[in-house]
Order: C-alpha cells, then sequence, then structure tokens
C-alpha cells in the first residue's frame, strides 16, 4: 500500500497548473508573496503552548495524532479504532498508552491520505519542519519516531521557537467568555503582545451547550456580576467582551448549527433565559435564544468594534457512540444544507450597514456561495467572507470557493487567509498552500486575461496578507 | 490601489485558455462566430431610448453608473453610498448631482471589479464602444470624463447609430401588461421592426406587487374591460397579449420567488381575487395565485404561442433602508434556494409535452443545473434552459453552466444568450463574453475528443446565434 | 445537422486533458489499466441474455434505441414521440414496428447526443465493438442498419461471446426479491458463476409500489411462508437473502425517494403492515416502513454481511402522461434535493461501526458530494461512496464526483466503478470513460505535486479494479 522513492522531497513547484505559462507566472506571483509574515487572525492553538517557555511539543503521536480529528477520523474510517490511537476517553475506558505503537499505525495507514489536504499538510510539516527526507510509512515508522523524537526535545523546536522561525506577525486564539485568559495576561506582560486572544460566548448563550448551568456560574464569578436574569446576563458578556478588548482581543467567534437570526423582546428572551435558569427550557427555546443572541451580538460588535465570526451548519457528534466514549471534535461532525439569505436578514438589516460593524461568516455548504454569500457580500458593507472552512481549506476547496465567489463579490469582501488549526506546527503549511493555490488562480485570470500582471500581483498580497490583517482590525 | 500602465488594451485572446492548441482552436471557432448579428431576445433596454431618434445615452455618469446595480452595489459594499453616486431616493432626501463627482468616485474604485464580469464588460464598453485607452482610475476620471462627454454629444453615440453599429438584429425589451406600447407602436411605424415588446404581467398577477390595486385599474383601462372579477382579470390578460403580439412580440416574462405551480379551481381563483379587489388577500393568498396564474399563463402561451420565459428565486428588496430610500433594483436582491422538480410538475404536465408551447427557465440557484433543470430539459419538449442568469452571466459562470447542463440535457435544449440589460452600450461586451467563453469551452471539448471540429463550429454558430433565434421564434 | 468527416475513428488520447505533459501521464497510467478485467458489480443487465446461449441482441433499434430510455428521453426532448421509436405501451396502444424505421429516426436525430456520454458510449459501441466506419447520420442510417444487422446474427456477438470479447470478470444482475433465479441457477449449472444475483426487494418494501399486493403474494410463495404479518415478512424476506446468497448474491440493492431512516418498534411497523394488506395504508405509512425497512435491511446485512447498496433522490414518473402510455423507466425521472446527514443518522449509528456492515450510496445531487456524503465516508468505516450515478456517469460528472469527495474522504473510502447498465453491449464503453477520466485526473493531481507517479499508478488501479471487487465483498 505505499511508496517509497528513495527520498520525500518537495515539488518546487507542486500546487501551480501544469500549463507552463501558467506555472511560470504562478510561480512568480508566489515568489512575491512566500516571506510575507503569518496573519493568524483565527484559529485553536493552545495559549499555554506559547505562555510557558518551556512547553514542548509532546512526542511525535502527540504532536501528529492523538489530537487531530482530521488524522484520526480517517484512520477511524477504514477501521482503525480511536482507542488504539490513544483518543482520551472520557468514560474511563483504557487506551493506547504506547505513542510509539500509535505512531506506527499512523505511518502503516499514512497512504489514506493520498490526494488530501491533510495529506498535503502533514508531508509538509515533516519534511520542511523537521526535515524528514523519507517518505512515511510501516517501514520507516520508527526511524522517523526516533527522529521526531530527538527534535522535539531540542531548543528550537519549542513552541516559541518555532514561532519566530515560522514568521508569525500575529496569532489569535480562541478562548470561552468565561476564561480568565491568564496565559495572554502572562504573554503580554512578557512583551508577548503578537498572542491575541477571541472572545467565544458559546457555551453561555447556546442553551443546551454541555455544562451550560456551570458554565453560567462560571461566567457571574469571572465577570463579577450574579447572572440572575436576561438583562445581567447581557451585562455579564459586555463586561467580558471589554476584558477581551483590554487584552487585545479585536474579534469574536460563534458557532450555531444555523445563521438563523431574530429579534425577541427583552421580555421574551428573559422568559427563556428564566426557563434555562429552572432547567426548563426546550430545544425551540435554544434556537431561538441562540438566533436572538448572535443580533445581541452584533449589537454589541457595531459598539465595540469587536469583529464578530461566525461559523454555522455542522451537526455536531453525529455518531453517539464515539461522542459518549470520547466526547466531541473527533471528527464525527458533518455538514448541514443552510440557508444564508432569509436567515441572515434581520442581522443584516439591523447592522449590515454600519461602518463600525464586521461580520466575517463561514460555510460548509459550498453551494450557498456563489448563490447566498457572494451576493450578500457583494452588498453589504459589514459582511467578508472568511476562507473555506475546515474540509474545504484544501486545494480544490480554494479553487471553488475563488471560483464561485469572485466574479460576484469580488475580492475587497473577502477575509483573506485563516488556518483555524490547533495543530501549531501545520500553520505554515496550511498557509503556504493558499497561497500557492491563490497565486496560481491569480495566474490563471491573468493568462486569460481577466487581470494585468500588476493587478495580479497587488491581489496575491492582499489575499494572503492585507485581507486579513484589514478585515480583523490588526493593521 | 490602481494600475498604470501606459495603454489600456484588450488581448485579442482574452478568455481563451492558456494552453496553446486550446487558445488556438478557440480563436479559430471565435473568428466563426465574432461577427453574427446580435440577438437580443431578453432585455430590459428602455423603447425610449430608441424611439426617439435625438436620445442620448446621458452624461457618464448617467451611461456608467447611477442606474447600474451591477456598478453601484458594488460600491455600496465598500461603503460608498448610493446617494453619493446620485442614485435617485424616493423620499425626497438629496443625492449627488455632481455628476462629474459621480463619476471620480466610480473612477476611483475601478479596482474593486477586478476579476468580475462588470469589470470585464465595463473595460470593453470604455475601450471597444468609447476608444478609451487609458485604464480608468482616479487619475485618469476627468480625462476620461471629457473623452465621454465630447463622444456622447457626437451623432455616432446615440442609440439608433450605435444599435446599427452593434449590428443588432433584433432587441426585445420587456415592457408591463398594461402598457400602450406607444414607443413600440411609433418604432414600427418609422419601420424599426426590429424592436419587438416582451408582455410582462408581473405587476398585476402578483397580488402582493406594490401598487397592485391601481395596475390593476390601469389594466382595466387600456384593455377596455372593467376588471371585476377573476374571470375578466383573464380577459383583459388574453386581450393584452393579442395586442403586444400584434406589436410583434414573441414572447412573455414572468418573475416569481419559487417556480411552484398549482391549479385552482376558477371559484378558488375568484375567491382570492376577491379578497385582493378588497385589500383582504394574505401572503399565502399572493403566493397560491402567482401559481395559479403561472399555469393560466402557460396555457394562453400554448394557445398564442408567445414564448414563456420564468425567473425564479430572487428574495428582493433584502435591504430594507435601501428599499425604502432607494427603490427597488438596486443590487439588494438575494437568492434562495429554489426547488423545481416538484414545483415545475403540474405546469409540464399540462403543457410540457405541446408543441405550441415554448417555456424558457432562469435560476440563480446553479446546483440546481444538474440535478433538476438538465433532467426536465432532457425530458420535455417544451422546455428549454435560459443561459446563465444576472450573478452568473460570467466567464465562470457560463462555464459552469455548460459543465453542468449539456452532459444531461445536450445543447439543443438550451435557449442561446441574452444580456437582459438595462445598459443599452454595454450589449456587445456582454454577448462577446458569452460568445469567447462559449468557443473556448466548444475547444476544450474538441480537444479531449468529446466533438469533432466540425460539430465544435456548428455549436458555436447555434450557441451564439440560432437557438436564440429558433427558441423565441424570432426565425 | 450533421458531420460527415469520410472515416470515423477514434482519438486513442480521446478524454485525455490538452496540456501536452499531462496527456502523456495519463495515457501512461491507462495503459495501466485499460486491459484490466471488468468488474461489474451493479447493473440491470437480463440475465436470460447469458443464461440462454442461443441468445442474441436483436435488431439494431432493439439494441440500440427501443429499451434506452438514455436515448429515447433525448429524443424525445426534440419532438420525437416514443411511439415512433417504438417504445412498448401498456395501453394497448400503437406504436412504430418497423425497426429499420426506428433507427432511421435515431440516426437523423445522433446530432442531439453532441457533448453528452450517451454520445460517447454509442459511439464507441458502434466504432470498438461492431466496427462501423462512417458516423452515423441520416445519410449513413441504412448502410449502418445493414451492417449491424449482418454483424448481429453471428456467433461472436451473441451475449456469452461478448461476455469474453470484453473480459467481464465478474457481473451482477438485479433480481427482485421474489425472483426464482432460475436463470442464475442454470447459468451456475453450466459453470458460469461469474455471473451474480443482487437481491433487491423495494417492490415488497416500499407499501406503495405498483402491484405491491401481488408482489407480496409472490413473495409468499417463493419464500414458503405465508406473509401474514410484519414478523413473517421480515422471516420471508432472510429467507430469500439467504437464497440469494447461496446463488452468488454478494450484495442488495434498494432504491427510496429520501434516504430517511427512522426505527420503528415491531408494533409499529406491523399496525402499518396490517393497513397495508388491507389497503388502508397512507402515503406517510408507506414512507415511515421505508424508512424503518431500510434500518432492517442495515440489520440484516450485517448478520449476512451482504453489502447493502443504496440509490436515493429520483422523483419517478414525473410525466405522468408518458408514465400512463408507456410505463415506468421512460427518462422522465428527475431528481430532487437530497438530505444525507439527518437520514442516514439512525441508520450510521445503529450499523456504521460495524466492520460486518457496508453500505454503498449513490446520489442524484451533486451538493452533496462535497457537504454531507464525503464526511460521512470519511468517517463511519461500514459507509462507501458509489460512484457517479445515472446522470453523472459522465466525463464533467465524473471529474466533479473526485474533485468534491477525495480531498475528504481520500481513495480509499469509494466504491470504484460500475456500469449501472442494462444495455449490455455498452459495458466496455462505460468502464472505459471512467479509466480514461480516472487516469487523467490523476495524471493532473501528479503534475500538481498532490501525488507521485508511483501513488497514480497505484491508485489508478484501486479506482478501476481493486476497489469495486474489495467494496462487493468479490476478492
Amino acid at each position: 500500500m505505499t511508496t517509497n522513492p528513495s527520498t520525500w522531497a518537495h515539488d518546487p513547484d507542486r500546487l501551480f497548473a501544469a500549463e507552463p505559462r501558467q506555472r511560470e507566472l504562478a510561480r512568480h506571483l508566489y515568489e512575491g508573496v512566500a516571506e510575507l509574515p503569518l496573519v493568524c487572525p483565527h484559529g485553536h492553538v493552545p495559549p499555554r503552548l506559547l505562555a510557558d517557555p518551556d512547553a514542548t511539543l509532546g512526542t511525535p503521536a502527540e504532536l501528529f495524532v492523538i489530537p487531530d480529528h482530521y488524522v484520526t477520523r480517517m484512520l477511524y474510517s477504514q477501521g482503525v479504532s480511536l482507542a488504539s490511537l490513544g483518543v482520551p476517553t472520557r468514560d474511563g475506558s483504557s487506551v493506547e498508552t504506547d505513542h510509539r505503537e500509535i505512531w506506527r499505525r499512523f505511518a502503516a495507514h499514512f497512504y489514506l491520505f493520498r490526494g488530501t489536504p491533510t495529506g498535503l499538510w502533514l508531508k509538509d510539516e515533516l519534511v520542511r519542519v523537521f526535515g524528514v527526507t523519507k517518505p512515511l510509512n510501516a517501514d520507516t515508522a520508527d526511524a522517523i519516531y526516533d527522529e521526531l523524537t530527538e527534535k522535539l526535545a531540542e531548543p528550537e523546536y519549542r513552541p516559541r521557537a518555532l514561532f519566530k522561525r515560522f514568521h508569525i506577525e500575529v496569532l489569535c486564539t480562541t478562548d470561552a467568555a468565561t476564561d480568565t485568559l491568564a496565559e495572554h495576561r502572562s504573554l503580554q506582560r512578557e512583551g508577548w503582545t503578537n498572542v491575541r486572544p477571541t472572545f467565544r460566548p458559546d457555551a453561555v448563550v447556546n442553551l443546551d451547550a454541555e455544562g451550560w448551568r456551570e458554565n453560567l456560574d462560571r461566567l457571574g464569578e469571572v465577570s463579577g456580576l450574579e447572572v440572575t436574569d436576561y438583562r445581567r446576563f447581557v451585562a455579564a458578556l459586555e463586561a467580558r467582551r471589554t476584558f477581551f478588548k483590554a487584552l487585545g482581543a479585536t474579534a469574536t467567534d460563534h458557532a450555531a448549527e444555523t445563521p438563523h437570526t431574530e429579534r425577541l423582546s427583552d421580555r421574551e428572551a428573559d422568559a427563556i433565559f428564566q426557563r434555562a435558569l429552572a432547567g426548563e427550557s426546550s430545544a425551540e427555546d435554544a434556537a431561538r435564544f441562540t438566533a436572538h443572541m448572535l443580533l445581541e451580538m452584533a449589537r454589541m460588535s457595531a459598539e465595540d468594534g469587536l469583529v464578530m465570526q461566525l461559523h454555522v451548519g455542522s451537526l455536531r457528534n453525529h455518531n453517539r457512540a464515539v461522542f459518549a466514549r470520547f466526547g466531541p471534535d473527533r471528527g464525527a461532525d458533518i455538514p448541514l444544507q443552510t440557508e444564508w439569505t432569509r436567515s441572515l436578514r434581520a442581522l443584516l438589516n439591523a447592522h449590515g450597514s454600519d461602518p463600525a460593524f464586521r461580520l466575517v461568516v463561514f460555510t460548509l455548504d459550498e453551494s450557498t456561495y456563489s448563490r447566498e454569500l457572494a451576493p450578500l457580500a457583494g452588498h453589504y458593507p459589514a459582511l467578508r467572507l472568511g476562507p473555506p472552512w475546515w474540509f474545504f481549506d484544501s486545494v480544490k476547496g480554494i479553487e471553488r470557493f475563488l471560483d464561485a465567489v469572485v466574479e460576484t463579490a469580488g475580492v475587497y469582501n473577502l477575509a483573506g487567509f485563516n488556518d483555524d488549526t490547533r495543530a501549531f506546527a501545520s500553520i505554515p503549511a496550511r498557509h503556504d498552500v493558499w497561497r500557492r493555490t491563490v497565486c496560481n488562480w491569480l495566474a490563471g485570470e491573468t493568462l486569460r486575461g481577466v487581470l494585468d500582471e500588476s493587478e495580479a500581483a497587488e491581489l496575491a498580497h492582499e489575499l494572503t496578507y492585507g485581507l486579513a490583517r484589514r478585515t480583523y482590525r490588526l493593521a
């Protein structure tokens, strides 16, 4: 099942079209942006990795396999159990603890990633970050494990060293509304102001979130406001936003099953909130409350200037047995059809033309790119389209996105790129796929006479650097 | 933000693939159709422009900016107010009246159209129709304004002169059912029989149309039938169709939010109609009445032979503040998911196999191309697929359309091209994008061995000329 | 309307990209798989064709036109009546019986298939299977009819001879649950074990199937179990599965309008079943019973190891007049929007992680490829994605499928190819389109640096041979 060329090298022209003129122009455009700093306005890197100067990336299994649901779900889909990959359980049942064994299972199945972005990222990380020169498979697993283990122990492979080597200009983490941001405060005291928090209130806003009641109590504690009604709930959220903003946050992030927005009266909102406090709220209550709170969050963003991000359309924990044993975020979240035109109407009518407001949306339903999202972004001043998300952060996913949205929304209504990853060491690989694919796409547009070369070069800079900085108010 | 190559010229091979063999064949196919007359079976050019021999195209701002919602929405999306672009209001509030200033704003933001069909059309119009040789931007705005102003005053830039220069074989306008067609009558008296009206009854058929009651009274006046019940309403519409047909109309046009069709009994239809007359009809009444009237219109088309066009799937006036101040058609219409298979079933079962009937459909939901529309058109004799509409009248939009429908419906179930524009001077540019893109697509099919060269040449002629003429019964 | 190059030959590089390097690599990959045996795990070839050693393929009209709804629907869409093509009626009304005349009509309209997969298959069949050297059109119709008639009378054009010439390794038919499989038994007695049945119970499972009650009685007869209640119904189905399996079946096949799955209690299931027996079941009863029976069939598959196939999303018999006169399967089945994520949740939670269970799904809604199906297949071990189905078994359909699913699901969660045809003589043409298109796609991935050449060669073998054998447990 595996391939054994003698060395594992990168094609320097990878991801560029075969046609020689397009390839040449793509390479030229790429050379102009390849060394730009990385702007990372949205992602899930644990701040601890950077706050603790002695933090390491762990074993090869901890770095590449155990926490990465892109990796574990693919192996699971071909019959490899999550337990055999060391994925921690919440029911106390035992899992594989031998990290070398986990790595061997991963290596033996690495061929499953052929043709996938995960495969591209993993190879790029192994080759460019860690200097691996043999293709990963069952035969090379042990030698590569040893090589990685050795390197991961070296100071230059600690997260802070890599942060500099990666040339990261700014990295935004994603943090619960109830987080004390102790690590961010520590970072800032040390002068690491290029790591910023992002305000994510889902766990207190979505009434059906696991542990909502405990989360709410925690919100009361950290805000110093006892949250006994809807009015105080809003006040507590506002207080937390102020706190996050003071620590450098420029954005918030919100997840929901649908983008439905709907204004409730304060009385209705409080009635639902009281039912939730009493443990008596229904699924419909939760849906309407989320729809209302998205509007409230937009209102707050229009007031405090935090950029609002909305990630919509995933049915979480589709596989109930996996959820019961291993918990959330194990690769069993499946997209749903999504409706944006009617759903966002309330929010966009309320704030979509307000220059103080900025909304960045992310979808898992590609059929909405050209039908709904590009027309909306091509009209409302507040709206920007986030880059292809999750499954679609891939070569063809990026191309379909640009093909579908640019003709209607133009380039300047896009939000540039974000890597959206918890896998810190994969950040350069992800940006590099975006940069190469964007440059190749612009080269194609240029050779067809849609753009001229100087326009293409400007747009390459915007798409890989400028738009992300300006969209997220980081510039 | 702008580019300044010394001259602004067209790539003669624009929109053709970079690959040399495909480019060469595309060019060859294009040369065979580039000079064919323009057949324009559907559009929104005001007949006044041609009926009045002294009509002009106005100032550069009036020609390129103020009435063009493709242009103004993009500037609006980047924070330029519609008022500052001179878009007229209906609340009496003041807007920019200095047309040179409007033009400067447009020029300074022209870079926003990079990668968009609007950008291609505008450049083509400026370069090929008006002979502009400098790229449009803030620096060149004034000089180009002066140059255009001078040319627009010349006789050869009057609409009638351009009509001939553009080599338009036939141009169909779109006219309210209540229109007296005074301008068309005047044109025909002068022998301008290549300008034809199209019967569009939405304003009297959709009960929730703005000013429905006044429109209905007007229908009574022009038809000479007092419209007091459903039976007379149908009779009045039939009378108007006869009148339009006598003045050269070969088609009707209908817009609806969905393509739902449903037969009501005459009694039900009249009951709804009476509620509407009494100002008491509901949203559901209006939806059901439209669904019923689409069937009635199909019945009439089967009888009088007027080709029925159906444009479906836009949620109009999404931005209520823009609608309140500036009215409809300001670039705030956003597509909706559309369902065709069940929706058209009643209509296609009633008339879809009748050789006298012809239906041309247009969608804003590209996911329906391959899933619903191509299979329907590949079965029902009456059905033809209109070209990519609105946001999708673009290079990639055309390619996605052909890619999605031809394999299932073939080429001969397509309706060819129509420009669907109110921007008269942009007509050649729009046809040229279609012709180039179609020829390049056919070249691609030929090089892959799906077509041979003589077939490709025949299909190029059909797609750019023959199909439009035959579909709309203009041949 | 027709083209007349002097000879009708195949481009040996057909369906490969124009770009020379990609073309060369595609050809190289294709050469590695072109001669592999054909694995045909799903299709509709009548077993009689092979069971009877003297069976012939009939007249050219019987072979190419009358029974092929891909062909007759396209002619119907352009005004050629089904009766004039000899399509048999069920109302006793007369149809064309002169097969030469039918052939002439087909030949005169052969240009309608330009750009379609049907056109590619027909040409390939005529050129490669029958050695035709003139393009088919009105002028050549008679000569080609004579040539085909002569060949069809020769022993080497009998189905059994072609089976060997085509190098078919295994061919699975599709057979009603009530079928006695007499022909399969006869074939096996002769040692033709490479023709296998597939268990298709729709006609007894879908309560609203035409003739359900008679089908049920027949089920009782062949199973020897009087089917008077739900429990016996299940037992009868299990008995039939055992019988099919004993005769070589490795799979079942199920069609439904939606993939909705829902567990009913045995009591509810029996209540619905009793209503159906009494002729009193509702449309909702039928829908819920189908949803429940899909779960039951999955349960049985997990027990007996038969691979479960699910073909979903066609609204059958859209044109009621065609159905009334000509019956089902006449090219008037139109796809519907399909929802998989919520619909399959019950089934996949029950059996999706069971190594004994295997589910292969087919969709007519391409928007679900990347949004729902690839994420589901990239998680659940039991799930494999069937190849593009029906309208999408085409060059661009295959490319869109691979583009949409591989990045998320990888290649190893695909089911390879099946030809799904009742047109026996078109089998090699269909596999050849798949093989060429797949090899060209893999060449493209390789030139972009996503795969290396040895990986591409391995994947070409898997996609054209290995995956189909292993998915259907034929290896």
